[in-house]
Formats: C-alpha cells, structure tokens, sequence
C-alpha cells in the first residue's frame, strides 16, 4: 500500500535510506530449489557501482549483497529471501547545512509535503541509493528467467543529444555507457566529460531488449505487460518517458504499416514491440526511457527554504554527470522483475495436463 | 491478481466482453455520503460513444449505466458501487469466419497463446468495449476529484502527423478530436477522412493536463505518482508510449536547463510536469500518451491461423479510422481514478491534529 | 482494501445491497477452458434458500443466477467471471419505522458509527442476502476442486443445545439440518419450532469435513491455511468462533496425546484437522464453527436511536428462527473458495519439471 | 502473496528462519512523525524470551532489535521500517540426525510436500523463532493505537486443565503465566513442571481484551474485523481455536438472551465481544484463543522418515513445556497490529471536514 512492494506474485519490497545503516529487499514468491549464493550478486552490483569511470564521481561503495534468509544449504527454500546492503563512506555532514533547503530537480520539495518530517541526507529515501536493492532482486529474477532462455539487455542510444547510429550489441560492454556505437560512445564521453567540467548534466535514452521471452506473459485489462513494464521503468527516479516498441512513432505510421504481418515464420515487424493486446507474443520486446539528466549540478540555481523565502543554491561534492550507464542496471533489473512475476502468474493459469501426476508425488 | 483491477484504496474492477451480455464495472473505497446518480454518468459516455462524427463507425451504443449497489437515497454509502452498462447491436456474424486468423496488430494470437480458449468476437475482453467501464469509473473518480478542486482534462495534439500549433483549450470543445488549434482540427480530420477512405488508420498524441492536484500524492519508491500514471495510460489498449512533462525531451536538455527553479511564487517553470520524486508538487501534472493507428483496416494483410497456414485477410465492416477523440475520455478517466486512489492513500500519510475530534463524533 | 474481496489468486469480489437492484460477485483468477453453465448454480442456490422448512420464514427468493461474462461457448476464458442474482420480493416498508433505530444484535449501530449514510433496509449489504454470491462463487471454486477430487462438505452437529450423538454423512441430506443424526434432528427441529413459536432464536454448531484435499497447500506464516479458513468463516455474519482439528479440547490433551503419530499408511489421528504448521498434510480438513442465534427476535427488546434516546423495540415480520441450515452450503462456499485459491497459490510453488515442454505448445 | 506479509495499510512482512542469520520484518505505513527507538521494543522482546522460568528452556536469546531503516532524528519517516534481530545460540547440530524424520505434530511432513527443499533446523521458517519479529511490529502498532487510548492485553485463564476462576487483571504481571488468579497460576505451575518433568507438554487458553477501541473499526464484508482477528490469531502456530465475545458459548444462547441490549450508557451486556457486523461497536474486544501443547516432547512416538519408512523417535534437547505463556506478547502483538491496520484504514473512509484546511497547509 505504501509502494515500497512491486510485483504481484514474485514480489520485491525494497527499504532503506541512503544515509541509514543500509539498504535492503525481501524477495517473496521466488519457487524453492533455486541455486543462489552471495556470489551471485557480485557482477551486477559492481555495475551499479558509482566511482569507475572519469565522467563519475569517486565515491567507493562496496555493495556487498548479505543473505539474511530465504536460502538453505545453497537452494532457495520457498520464503522469504531478505538481503542486506549495508552503507558505508556516508558522510551526511554536507547535507546538514542544507536540511532546510528544497534542492532543485530533487524530491525535497514533494516529500517535505507528504511527510513533514523527512530524512534530508543525500535524498533519504528518494536517493538513487535505494536501487542497489533494486539491482539485487533482479538477480533473483535472472534466476526464475535463465532457465526459459529469457535474457534482458539494456543498453544507451543517446546521451548529451549524441545518438547512436549503428548497434553491435557485441561492442556494448566495451563502451562505459553500454552504447553499441563505439563511436558515439566516444562522442558521448565527451558530452560527459564537457558537462562535468561545467558543473552541469546530461541525460540521455536506454534501450532495453528482452529476446527468448514466452508468448502468453501479461494479463488482459490493467496488468498489460506493457502497463506494468512502464510503471516498472517510470518508478526508477530519472526516468520521465517510456515507449514500446515503435512507441511515438507508432503515432506517426498508418495502420496498414504498424501493424505486424504474421507468417508462418513469425511476425514480419515489430513495431508491437513484442507484446499485442498486453500479453507477450513471443517475439522481442523493446522498451525504451527518456533519462533526465541528473538534477545535483553545482551551477548556482533559485530556490527557497521551507520558510518558503528565496535562497540562490550551490551545491558542492562530487556528483556524476550523468545518471546512464549507473541505471542501465537498474532498469535491467526492473524489467526481470517485472517478467519473473507475470512468468509466475502464467504458470497459473495455464491448464495443466500434469495436475495429477504432480500431486500425487 | 489478474489484472482486472486497477489502484489500491479507490478500486476499479472491470468485467465484461464485446459481444457477452454487458460490460460493468466495481469501484470500491469510495467514500460514503457522495452523491451519485445514473444522469451523472449521461455526459462522458456519451463523449466516448462512436458515430457523431464522419470519419467514425455508424455502430450506435446507447451506454446507459445501471447503478446496481452502493448508493442509497442518492447517496454512496461507502461499500461497492456496481455499474453496468448492456451491450446492444452486437452482431458478431461477422466475426465468425475470422474465427481461426490472427488479426494482425490485435490481440488475437497472443490471447490465444496464453488462454487457449478464447471469446473471439469483436476481441472479447480485448475489445475498446472494456473502456466503457472505465469511463464510468472516471465519473466516481471525479467525484473525489471535485471537491478539491482537481480537473482533469485531455485533448490531442498530434494525429495523422498533423501538430497543434496553438494551444487554446477553450476551444478544444469546438473540435471533434479535442484539438485545441482550430486550424490543425481541420487539417487532423482532413487526415481521419483520407484514411478512412482508403481502408486505413491513423494515430496521434494526446496530451493530459491536471489542474489544482494537491503536492504530497503519490508514494516514494514504485507507487511513485508518474509509475503508477504511467501504468494507467499505457493500460488503455492503443498507448504505445506515454511522458510526464519534458518527458524524452528532458532527456536533451542539461540539468541547468531541465531543473525546475522554486521561487517563494511557486515554480518557475514545469519540466518535471507537476511531480518530483514521484510526489505531486502542487504544480500542473502534464502526462503525453502517444495513440497507435486502430489495427482494423479493410487493407489486405498477411497472417496465419491457430494452425500456423498463411492467410490474406481483407477485415470487412465498419471501423473508425482513429482511436482519437473516443480515446480521450477513457485517458481522462485513468487519470482521474489514479489520482482519486493516491488522494485516498495520502489521506491516511496526513498526520492528523484532528484525530481525536473524528473519533469523538 | 474496503473488504469486498476474497483470495489472492482465485479472488472473490461481491457487490450489492438486500433491498437493492441485486446481488453479484466477480469471480476472477478462474482457468480457461473450464465449463460453467447457468444451471450449475441451481442446487446450492436453492439450498440457500429460505422458505422451505417450517422453521423458516416463508420470504420466495428465486435466486436465479445469470453470467454476465467470462464465459464463452459455455467454458470459462480466464476473464472476471461476473454473476448476477436478481434481487426479489423487496418489500422495505417494514423497515421504514426502524430507520433510526438500531436493532440489538444487528450491524445498525456499528455501521452508522462507521458510514454515517446506511442503507438500512433488511441490512443493507450487512444483510445474510450479501452470502448468496458467496455460494455462486463458491460453485465456480468447485469445479477447480472437483477434477482433484477434494470434497467440502458442512453438517450440523449442535442446534439449540441438541448435540448430534451418531455421525452417518449418508443421512445428512434426509434431516432438515442437514444433521447427520436423525434422532438428534428430530430434537433440533422441535427445538427450533418452539423458538419460532417464542418469536425467539438458537444458535448451533456445524463442521465442515474436506475430503482428498492434496498435502501442500497452505502458506507458512500469515496466510497458514488454518488462518485463511478461520478468516472465511468467520466473515461469514452469525460465527463467533472458529475452530481446526481438536480446536478447543487440544488445549486440554497432553503433547503426547495431541500429537498424530506418523505412520507408513498415513497419520494414526487426525488432531490437527489435516493441516501442520499451516500446510494441508493431506488428511481430511475438519473445521468447527459456531453460529450464534439470529438477532431478529420479535421480543420486545431494549435499545437506542440515533440520537441517543432509549427506545422499546419489537421487530414484526417473518424471519427465521436459526442461520442453520441456511448457513450450512454459506460455510462450505467459504471452505471451497479457501481451497481454490491455496490451490492455485500451491500450482505456482512447485517446481515444474514440465515447464519448457509446457512453453513450446 | 507467499503470505508472508499481514494487514493492508499497516503491513508487516516477516523474513528469517530459527538457525539463519536473524529474524527480521519490514512495518510499512506506519505514519511520519512517530517517536521510535530501539529500547522502546526491550520489554515485549523480554516478555516473549524464554528461560526466564524453571519450566521453560534454558535457551538464551537476546533479542536486541535493530532499527535498520525508516527512521531518523528519532522519529518515523513514513517510509518502510526495517527491524532485524541476530540469531545467537544457533546450535543446529542437534537437528541433523533428524534431517530425514518428520517430527509428529510440527510442520516437517506438510513443508516437505510443499517445498521438497526445506530448511529442517530447528523448524525453519516454522519455527516459533518468527513470531519475535511480530512481537517487534507490535511495538511499532502500539504506538498507533496509544495515542487513541487503545490499550491490548492478553492473559491465560486455562492451562492444564486448570481454569483460572478470578480475574483481577492487576495481578496477572505477578503470575510467570500472565494468569490473573493466583491459585489458579499456582495450580499451573504444578502442572507446567509436571509435565516437563515427564518429557511432556501441555496446553491451555488465552484471553485478549482490547479497551478503549473506538466504534467503526473494520470492513462489512470479508475484512470483518472479527474475521481478521481470527485470521491474525490463528496465523500463531500453536492456535488451534479462536472465539469472539460470547463464542462457542453463543451458539447455545437463545436469541434473546445473546442480543446485548443498547442503552443511553451504552452496550447492557457484551456477548457480541465488542463486534457487530464485523465492526467494532466501542464496547471491549474480548477473544479467545485455543492453544495445542508444545509438539516437541521427550517422550518416544511413531513417525516415517523422507522414504516412508516407520520410525520411533525420541526428540532430546531442552523444550519448553508449553507455549504459555511466551505466545501471549504474540497474540497481543498479532491484535495490535489488526488494529493498528483497521485504525488507518478507518481513517480513509470518514468524511473529513478538515480536508481543505490539511491541504492548504
């Protein structure tokens, strides 16, 4: 009720603040006998981790994903799988001087409304902090979703209005950005480097591509597949756009060109972007964010204090020019997430023939 | 669970299928001692009903809702509000002989994917047809809505590539699709008409606008206001794309830029489109949806049937050439029952000097 | 959230009033491809009703119930399955002279603390009426259980302080009480004659017996099975108490009595009424429940109106002289209802080996 | 859904097993602005604790609860409250001879047909370890209710076979039993270290007594509040029984007798137990709940092992004799945290005068 659960059968509920003792998620609803140890974590968190490329600032957090329960001689055991990040290098001291503060871009303002009282040091609870748990649980997806074959990739196709003009998915883990142009990502390195030398920031647009998914995921009315991936992606903090398939531009196109022929072969298209009617129909699906850019710049900017007089804001520390590639991750995991549960709740509904013999084990 | 249920305090359960008995809908957490009645529901029915203009279907549904429990002596009295509306005129003759085909750009194959056995005539629960009930959901949404003086209001910007170039929403009314440029309404139904005269379809963008909403809706981490705005939008069948306020254009600008300044007046300007953090600020909320081509074209097009043989399909009958104007009212409605549902859910976040007081009546 | 629902899976949504337009429920999260027609619902429909027996009030409710969706060729589509029970008979004069006065032993005065605005005819939606949803969806829950072969069944063994001595389910159906003792009925019925002749009521005990139902289901903490099937018969209006296996007389036995020893042909007792540490162990499922006497009496009773005077008040009309047997098929519905939904919850955790072969249909 | 999470606007979410890492649980909803601090949980933490007393287990557990998120500067931020409590004294070696043996009366047998990979030391997820993270959610509920008055109190009044026969409340804190007749608890204590004495454990029942609820608490129709306290009490593993007000007893009341008249002083009498209609009418809540002897006994029994194979068992180790009194800080705890839940959602559904003035704030 209070939208820190996301999922409906395979549910994630994330807590923790930036600046508390740590960062944390209960992964519910993951089937028993799945093989899952610390280790498992170690590959996608340090993709999340702040501090290795020039463009980003140095802060070192470690990330070690701790297993609280859930996990019982290697095999998942059908409870609650509970992890722990605990935080470190949480200097909450520049903060302080800003408690009173309604920093532009952030969510100081809204929550100062909602709450009253909230935890000003770096973003609380609204601090891109939280989706290091975020990132954790989609590990526990990829385990539901590795079996059937389905992978999830996300990759940037524009940053500081550079945009990529050629993709070999092959060459995107060599770019900082994930961008499958290395030429672009040459160029948006550079829009990067410009913008942080400002003090400023840039934003950009993820791709995200899920290959090997079942036809029949999503459920008819509100839980489309798409409804629930767009909330998905939109929950995570800088993203304000998302599109499916030829999206916006499907607005543009004639029905006779957007819709998919189907052959015996498959769909000639895929403007759909892999999903008719809300539910999966077998082929690719492609979603796509619009990324803000990053709203902590150390330019001077306009803004009140909660006595609502005018104060001119400059804020100092290190930040990242940008929120991509640290949120490609991030949306990685939502969106396994998000098909681990509607996987799930496929199982349900689909008529077993093998009712009996499963029962009578 | 299934997905026929949309928000968490004020909810909405649709039921119902094209050519089944009716289409109705549950909206429960409605506050008791709301006045509701049948006429109220008269003006947006009517607003999504097809056959007023040209370039639409003749079909002629009078979609009049039945209130079936909840309110007593004209008032609600705060347990289920059941509504139904009957279907009438429903051929589905027509429909037989597709029985087998997979209608391209519908929900054909992958309902039939995921379900086996299908309600194939006129898509079933796929069919535009659910969106009735939606609209009457609105109508109790809006009930909330009023009182704090929230307006929602949806109009298209975009269709058949045709822009809106002036924005004056008085005049909106004057325009069959809800175009607030008089000169691009004229140029949009010049489209609808062309398209409608070859057999084919067009899409567009429609832009939602929410005046006067409370800052403080909205939850922190996945109900964030835009996540579940999001969903809503993208949950109405023919949304391929939805942004809140600079939406993919956030993603060009820099951070200076983007960064809405606050003055002791308010905000300076609205990129954010009214929410930070997920949270409402008080300011306009400004969510686009972009409106794929309706699918059913009288165009020949290549598919198969459930057993995998190439078919032409040539789809006979009469069908809009755009799911613009008639989609606005359900786009309004989800908007309006989002809203209503985090309105309720802050009530409860508001920490109340008054409890005591309640108690005591 | 407001109450109306029922299960997590297999959910349960009833809607309306005793005095208004009718009674309905959605029944959603049911398979496709299950067959469901009109006329399943007459037989446990009609033992609902009222009007039979001499012991009852002579009120003619018809109850027919008509499928306004989700059925298709006469097989469920996995769509909300919307029923409808048309509401008959309605005379609300009766209770015109009562609308400011709360009855002793009815919901009036804690539903206008509550709402304030009360439909106050026969009820409202506190009214018995509100369960004949319960039993149509509790028909469509059987034909879930029924191809597992697990069987609910709900017999009287105390009315009035009459106990049922000798237990032959056989004869169950012989006995107005649905008393599996025909000497003990005979009892029950002059006990429930001389009340009505009193314009007084009884109360009684029934339990509820779950034959075949698989091991597994249940799930370990919050939703034990014993915890949901304690909460759907306690939402049923008259019990006020609830008990499983043993129930009571387990806190009176020692350990080394209480616990059912384990052997190679099954458990050698059945003190745990078939359920460990909240899971089904596969034993028969065995449920007592206690149903208080029906609170409208037509004694002269002491009591209050809204505005606090205190007031004589004798209730003129029929009504019966017990909830039992009228409850009776009510409880067993709620037990179904449980079953299925645990039932499907349980499809989800097994570890389907069949998974991939079950993907490429 | 894993049922793992209870209540709808307050929700608590237990993770953690007896011989992991710790146990832990995320309290969310609670509103911003609540005084929290870890040494407010010291004394139902102690109260739950065993071997405090001559007939319980020497086990020592400390049960510090760590606060790991959602407040700050000593107050509640309105986000999700993680508390988490280390497990010490995790001596798992003598479970591993019984690795393959269903132990008779626990949940062994029921986990293993569910899950297949069960986490068997100590109990797992089933054991009564994870009911200190309820406890700990109570505290968090408490601090809901306190400010309305709403005090919870749970006491024996049967144990052994010994029924306490006075009720002076004021003593109970001086029997080791929580019981409020001095004799009676003596009795207990005989009975208690018989038991033990003989390798063998014994049961009882509990009353819990909720003062100061305010009227209009609870939902009409399945989330009675009766319904979900029944479903909150029976979820504690050793209840096996639960009873409202008058309860089984009401069932062979006569009508007139079991209606509490009402009178300008309020409720003549209290059968109904403080409900009406599922909602609470004001007077005291007064349920009772049936606990089952503890089923680990030293005392040699007949069970199987994994194969199916006979097997006699003799369970060594340190165990309490009965679950009284350590359960009763649980089922206070479980009561608490149902009306802590119902407050809030009760707090939606009246009609705010004040509505306009919380805004503009």
């Amino acid at each position: 009720m209070a939208g820190n659960t996301f999922g409906k059968v395979f549910t994630v509920t994330t807590f923790g603040e930036s600046h508390g003792p740590g960062i944390g998620v209960i992964v519910d609803g993951c089937p028993p006998g799945t093989a899952l140890k610390s280790e498992d974590f170690v590959h996608d968190m340090a993709r999340r981790r702040p501090g290795k490329r020039s463009f980003e600032s140095p802060r070192k957090e470690e990330d070690r994903v701790e297993i609280l329960s859930g996990v019982f001689e290697g095999l998942t055991t059908g409870t609650p799988i509970a992890l722990f990040i605990r935080n470190r290098d949480a200097d909450s001291r520049p903060y302080e001087k800003m408690r009173n503060i309604f920093r532009p871009g952030h969510a100081d303002y809204s929550y100062f409304k909602r709450y009253g009282h909230v935890d000003f040091r770096g973003g609380g609870r609204a601090s891109a902090r939280e989706t290091a748990a975020r990132v954790a649980a989609g590990v526990v997806a990829d385990k539901i979703l590795s079996p059937i074959g389905t992978k999830v990739v996300c990759y940037t196709i524009e940053l500081g209005c550079v945009r990529a003009e050629h993709f070999d998915i092959a060459l995107m883990d060599e770019s900082p950005f994930y961008c499958p142009d290395p030429d672009a990502s040459r160029l948006m390195e550079e829009a990067a480097q410009k913008a942080r030398n400002q003090g400023d920031s840039i934003g950009g647009i993820v791709e995200i591509r899920v290959t090997s998914c079942p036809a029949g995921l999503g459920e008819p009315v509100f839980d489309k597949l798409e409804a629930d991936l767009a909330k998905a992606v939109m929950s995570v903090g800088a993203v304000k756009g998302v599109e499916i398939g030829a999206g916006f531009e499907a607005a543009r196109l004639a029905g006779s060109k957007n819709n998919d022929p189907i052959t015996p072969d498959g769909f000639a298209s895929n403007n759909a972007g892999g999903i008719l009617g809300g539910i999966s129909n077998g082929d690719e699906i492609i979603i796509r964010a619009a990324v803000k850019p990053i709203p902590s710049i150390s330019i001077e900017q306009d803004t009140i204090d909660r006595n609502g007089n005018p104060v001119k804001l400059t804020i100092t520390g290190r930040h990242d020019a940008t929120a991509i590639p640290r949120i490609n991750p991030v949306l990685e995991a939502m969106v396994r997430i998000t098909l681990a549960d509607h996987y799930l709740r496929y199982m349900q509904v689909v008529r077993l023939k093998t009712e009996e013999s499963m029962l009578s084990t």
